[in-house]
C-alpha cells in the first residue's frame, strides 16, 4: 500500500471555489508521486457564523442536537464541492461525512468527543480511491444523530484518523508554523522547527493557541507526527512529535502569555486541610478550571493561591459563594490585574537553573511576580498585567527563543 | 396513538427564518388539537440553485454522488433550523434526514428512487415527539451514500412517508389547489375541491404540472388521501383521492395543454408489422418518452403518428437514425409547430359522446386536430401550437370547466 498522509485544511484556507481548486491541484501532484491521502476540511469561511446568525434569529438558547445538525452542513458542503473539483481534474475521490467515515461519538452535542473510527473501512476505501475528503469536526453518536466535536474540533478529527490510520498529519492554516512566543508580542519570535508534543501541549495549554490542547494529546498519545504549516506555502513549518526523535533539544523552546487569568488568593485560619479538599471540590463541581495552585500554611493559617480563565469568572464567584457557607471565616481576594507568563521547554529536565535564570531575568529588570509553579518542563509567573509584553521580551532574549 | 398526518412544504414556503416561524406557530396549533406531525420540508428559497452555481464554478459535469451529497445539505439546513424554531415555542420535536428517517433508495444518484422506508422507527419516535421534520427530496442507498430523488423530489417523499404510515398527506406550495386549466390559460379556470387520482395523473402527465405523476402514483398505489392547498391561507384547496369516494363525477374535470411537443410521422411502404416493433425498441432504447401514438395501414403502407417531448429531441433523432439503418426506405417528418390538448375527467368512462362532443367544439371553431387519442379518462388532440389556448377555451366553456 501507498504511503498514508491525513491533511487538514482550514475554513480560510477553502474559503472560496478557486482556493478548493488551487488546494486540489496541489493534492494531485502528491496523489501523482504515489500517495494516498485524507484530506479533512473545515466548513468554507465564514459558513459557520452564518449558520448561527440564522439561529440567533430564533432564540438565544438552540436545541443542541439540532445545532448539530445545522453546523455540519458547512464541512458537508465542502467535501463534496472539493471531491467534485478533484474528480473533475481526474483525482479518484470521494466525499465522507463524519457518519460516512466511520466516525463514532460519545458525550453531550456541541462537544463531543471521539470514541471510535472505522479504520478498516477508511483502508479499503483508499484503495479504490486516492483521495478521501473527510468533514471535520463532525461524527455521529449511537443514536445516529449528528454530532460536532466544539473547538478546534477538524484538527481533532484529522488527528484522530491519523492515529486510526497510523498515518502523520499534516495541518495547514494561516500561519507559517509555531512561534517561540506570539510575534504581535515579541517581533523577534522565531519559528521553531520541531517541538515535542509535551513543550506543544504546555504551550497550547498556557495560550499560545496555535493548535487546541486535545488534538495535541490525541497525537502524542498514538505518537501521530504532526506537521503545522501555511496552506499551500513553499515555506516550511513545524514538526511536532516524541521529543526522543528531536534532533535537538532546546532548554526552552517557547514563551507563552496568558493576559485574561484572575489570581485568587485565600486564607483561613484554624482550618483543617479538610478546607483545601471542600475547595477543590466545589471549584470543580462548578467546573472551574484552575491552574498555578501554591499553598503556605503559617501561624495556624492556611494560604491557598491559584489562577482560573477570566471566562470562569461567575462559576468562580458562585463556587467560593457555595464554600463560605461551610467556613463563614476565610479571607478572599481576586485579584484580575494579573497575567501569567510561561516558558516550556522539554530541555529544562535535564539542565538545573533554568528556575534561577528565569527569576534573575526578571528581578534584574524589576518586575515582581506573585507566585511561581513550575512543571517538569515549563515555569509560570503571574505578574501585573502591564509587566506581561516586557516579562515575555526578556524571557526569550535570556533564552535566545 | 393520535392522528398522524403528513404535511410538505415546499421552498418558497420555508424561504425565510420568518416564514418558517410562522409554519412553526401552525403547526403547534395542530399539535395542541391532539394531531402527531411528520412535515417534510425542502431547501430554503434559492438554495438549490446557489449550491448548483458554485458547482457550476468548477465543472459543467459534476460526480452525481458528489452533487447528491451536495444539494442535500439544503434539505438539512430546513430541518434543522424548525426543529430549533419548534422546540423553542415548547413543540417537542425532532430534525431526521433523509438516512436518519430510514429512507432507502435505489438507482441512480440525482433520480434515486425510494426502496423502503423505515416505519416502525417513526412510529416509535412519534411516541416521544409531536412533530418530526424530516429532509425531502432525499435518501440513502445501500452503501449509505446520501442519494436526492429528482424532480418533486421532496412532494415524493412525503406521499412516501405517508403511505409507509397509513396517514394523509397534504402538501402545501404557492397555488390553492388544482385548476381544472392553467388560470394563466383559461382565466376563468375553476378550483377543484376533489379529483381522483386517475384524473390528477392525467392532469400531470398531461402537463398541468402542480404535482408530478410519481407522487401521485405512489398516493394512488397506497391509496394516501393527498391535499393540495396553499400555504398558511384559509382558502380551500384540493383533495385527490380514489375515485370512489368522490362526492360527485364530473364528465370532464379538467383540460391541459402541452406547448413542447413534436408530431413525428413515419411511412414505410412494404414492411412487416416488425418494423413497428423495431420502431418502438428503439424509442425505448434511446429513453423517448412516446405518446399518442395512432397507426394506419394503406396500400401496403403503415402509416404511424405519435408525439413525444420536444426536450426528447436529440434521443429521438438518434433512434431514427439507428432505425433507418435497417429499414432504408421510411419517410419521416418531424412537426415541431404542434402542441397537445387534453381534457379529463373520470365520468366519461360511463358516458358515451364526449369525444363528439369535443370534436363538434373544434370543429365547429375551425380548429384543425392532426391525430386523436383517448384513453379511458381523457382525450387528447394533436392541433398547431397557434390554437391550443383556443382550444383550452372553447373546451372548458363547452364542459363548463
Amino acid at each position: 500500500m501507498n504511503k498514508t498522509t491525513v491533511l487538514k485544511f482550514g475554513g480560510s484556507s477553502v474559503s472560496t471555489i478557486e482556493k478548493i481548486k488551487s488546494i486540489s491541484t496541489s493534492l494531485k501532484d502528491r496523489v501523482e508521486k504515489g500517495e494516498k491521502l485524507i484530506v479533512v476540511v473545515s466548513a468554507m469561511g465564514k459558513t459557520t457564523d452564518s449558520l448561527l446568525n440564522q439561529v440567533n434569529q430564533i432564540t438565544s438558547n438552540p436545541d443542541v442536537r439540532e445545532l448539530d445538525t445545522l453546523l455540519a452542513i458547512g464541512e458537508q458542503t465542502t467535501i463534496s464541492l472539493m471531491a467534485i473539483t478533484l474528480n473533475d481534474i481526474g483525482v479518484k475521490s470521494r466525499s465522507l461525512t463524519g457518519l460516512q467515515a466511520g466516525i463514532k461519538t460519545f458525550g453531550q452535542h456541541t462537544k463531543s468527543k471521539i470514541a471510535d473510527i472505522d479504520s478498516i473501512f477508511l483502508k479499503n476505501e483508499l484503495n479504490e480511491f486516492d483521495v478521501l475528503v473527510v468533514a471535520g469536526f463532525q461524527g455521529y453518536n449511537e443514536n445516529l444523530e449528528i454530532t460536532t466535536l466544539g473547538r478546534g474540533g477538524s484538527d481533532t478529527s484529522a488527528v484522530a484518523l491519523a492515529a486510526s490510520l497510523n498515518a502523520p498529519c499534516e495541518i495547514y492554516t494561516d500561519v507559517t508554523g509555531v512561534f517561540s512566543t506570539d510575534p504581535r508580542i515579541f517581533p523577534n519570535a522565531k519559528k521553531l522547527e520541531q517541538v515535542s508534543y509535551e513543550e506543544m501541549l504546555e504551550l497550547s495549554a498556557l495560550g499560545a493557541g496555535v493548535l487546541e490542547t486535545r488534538c495535541v494529546e490525541i497525537a502524542k498519545n498514538y505518537n501521530v507526527p504532526l506537521y503545522l504549516g501555511k496552506t499551500l506555502s513553499e515555506e516550511k513549518g513545524t514538526w511536532i512529535m516524541e521529543s526522543s526523535n528531536l534532533l535537538e533539544k532546546k532548554i526552552v523552546t517557547g514563551a507563552a502569555l496568558d493576559k485574561d487569568i484572575l489570581h485568587v488568593t485565600l486564607s483561613c485560619k484554624d482550618c483543617s486541610t479538610m478546607f483545601v479538599k471542600d475547595l477543590f471540590d466545589k471549584l470543580d463541581e462548578f467546573g472551574v478550571n484552575i491552574d498555578m495552585i501554591s499553598q503556605v500554611i503559617s501561624n495556624n493559617i492556611i494560604n491557598i493561591s491559584f489562577t482560573c480563565k477570566d471566562t470562569d469568572r461567575n462559576f468562580l464567584n458562585r463556587s467560593l459563594e457555595n464554600l463560605s457557607t461551610s467556613y463563614p471565616n476565610i479571607d478572599c481576594s481576586i485579584d484580575s490585574s494579573c497575567c501569567k507568563v510561561s516558558i516550556v521547554g522539554s530541555g529544562m529536565r535535564d539542565v538545573s537553573g533554568v528556575a534561577a535564570r528565569a527569576f534573575r531575568t526578571l528581578c534584574k529588570n524589576g518586575i515582581e511576580f506573585l507566585q511561581v509553579t513550575t512543571s517538569e518542563i515549563s515555569i509560570s509567573f503571574a505578574l501585573k498585567k502591564d509587566d506581561g509584553k516586557e516579562a515575555i521580551r526578556l524571557l526569550c532574549l535570556e533564552f535566545n527563543i
